[in-house]
């Protein structure tokens, strides 16, 4: 299934009761939607990234949760509560380091919690996931506008991965700033490392700001420092997975990198995400479970075997950023600046 | 034609009247010989990058002026050494920042200047070429010993793209070092970069490490720092393009990303060159000629378009790294600590 592009890219939808998700793994080279009826092909499309991004991957859970509520009420309207708590095991195993996950499944749980015995939890639960949906696109905006604020004259930016619409819930965190500041005249031209292995940047945020009409040079990873001491961005705009309380973001492969050559360069570090990814429970970033993702996603290019057969790769899909290295974290609540674990505990109580 | 591999991976060989290289483009799918019978060819395979590397491509551009004054003086024995011009000139163009390529030009050059008219020039230039690529070996091996006595005790370390046998006459340069520290018990692991666009840590590195027995892990070149970060590596060893009389060294795109990094962490960077690869006419970095590729390497891997239509890439073959992210510089010559003018001066003087 082909669809037009609408001006907004949207990779969640909640279609004919059924969950569709825009399957990433095929972008930009083939546009196709995945209609998904239960909560175990939502586990399997996040473990295998259909969908990826932390906000996405939390509104896809809460839809998940929708799903597995339906099927399990089917089976079962006595029984359903305790079986469903197998499908929050599974979908919570799906992946580790993106805390949205977690945050909407623990959301959905309360809700499932407080249903009144014998009530088909369908509809107040896909409210309920609805609801996380516009929200995430809510804060996109609010944190688009706080960010481009920050970007007060006109320049180029460097980005990683994909923080786009197709990783959140629409507009996007570090695109969704990049968005904005376009818009205001003050993004002129946005520089995007490829981000190997999975080459978000080259398949998703440069699809996304080639529909945008923003200027978009991909770049390898290698070349991001030689980019910033040619003076050529002023800010590094990325999003996150996870945020610790002191600050501390875990975000894609290549982040960490990228900080300290911002540091190095005097080019400034925005990370963009929602309070939804800030996980106030872990103190710091040392705390936060990494994901590694298999080797063949590094020997193997586009499916065929690249490397030279005997060698391993390493392969860990995510780093963290020490607060330290990080000039602004901008959320829907604020922005904080120089962040530390007063900052994000004053801007956390606020909500 | 597939050649059993020997203890010593060759790039280049004169064989039966011909240079013989080992195409690169296709490693390590395929093992693949492309014998040469003129400098044209040879220009060509320079600029595809059938053979690679600094010393490498040196080494063939001598062998490849054996070609051409075969064919001139065939053509014409009275007017060869004019008509030869066009095909150093033609071999000058060929890619614009290894200046092995032009020291060897210049060598070659200076021979020819110097042959009694009358004379077939083949013999003498022959004897020249093998002895320029003879040469190379021995300094590499002489590097490979003075590199490996830095690293005084086991440990693991990170090299960047291939400066290896492949990238060399022989043994290498940054892994000649890597070769014979490992011999010495010293390194234990290395970590590659799979370098982006063209993959030589991933194709070429990793093949030759594999040959040696030596373990090697590929890691894309974002995850570089995160390894750092987790202490993983004492040493990053890297080649050179061209080295400035100050010390800069331009090399690989994402070597500079790499000495940043290093320094952050207090990780050593050295860097492993012949002293056919300073330019002492060239005061510091700023001065080298970086090529840019073609941004399909960047927008394509595997000959498939991965990246969204309408996005440009920006492909710098090389960056360059200044002489003060640098521990150490080790020539044929001896080692230089904390490059700067002075002391390049005095092992340049002392040759």
């Amino acid at each position: 299934m082909v669809a037009a592009m609408s001006d907004t890219v949207q990779a969640i939808r909640w279609e004919n009761n059924h969950l569709v998700l825009l399957d990433q793994r095929i972008l930009p080279r083939d546009i196709r939607y995945l209609s998904l009826d239960t909560c175990q092909e939502t586990t399997q499309a996040i473990k295998d990234m259909v969908v990826r991004g932390a906000p996405a991957i939390g509104i896809s859970a809460a839809y998940g949760i929708v799903l597995a509520a339906r099927q399990r009420w089917r089976e079962s309207p006595a029984t359903w509560r305790q079986n469903l708590q197998q499908d929050l095991e599974e979908l919570a195993a799906s992946r580790p380091t993106a805390v949205n996950l977690f945050w909407a499944i623990d959301k959905m749980r309360r809700i499932i919690e407080k249903l009144p015995v014998g009530q088909n939890p369908e509809k107040a639960l896909l409210e309920a996931a609805q609801q996380i949906h516009r929200d995430d696109i809510e804060a996109n905006k609010t944190m688009g506008e706080l960010g481009a604020a920050l970007i007060n004259q006109p320049c180029a930016v460097l980005t990683h991965c994909n923080a786009g619409a197709l990783a959140t819930g629409g507009y996007g965190t570090a695109l969704g700033v990049i968005r904005s500041a376009s818009a205001a005249g003050n993004v002129q031209h946005v520089f995007a490392d490829e981000t190997r292995p999975w080459l978000q940047g080259a398949r998703l945020t440069a699809w996304e700001m080639v529909q945008e009409n923003i200027p978009v040079t991909l770049l390898c990873e290698g070349a991001s420092a030689w980019l910033m001491r040619q003076k050529k961005v002023a800010w590094v705009i990325v999003g996150a997975d996870r945020i610790a309380a002191n600050g501390d973001v875990a975000n894609k492969i290549g982040t960490y990198n990228l900080a300290v050559n911002a540091r190095h360069h005097g080019v400034k570090m925005m990370v963009v995400a929602p309070t939804t990814t800030i996980d106030m429970e872990i103190a710091d970033g040392s705390a936060i479970p990494i994901e590694q993702r298999s080797q063949d996603e590094v020997l193997n290019v586009n499916g065929q075997p690249m490397a030279a057969t005997g060698a391993d790769a390493w392969n860990p899909a995510f780093d963290v950023t020490p607060a330290a290295l990080i000039d602004a974290i901008v959320t829907e609540r604020g922005v904080i600046f120089q962040p530390d674990s007063v900052k994000m505990a004053a801007v956390m109580e606020n909500g």
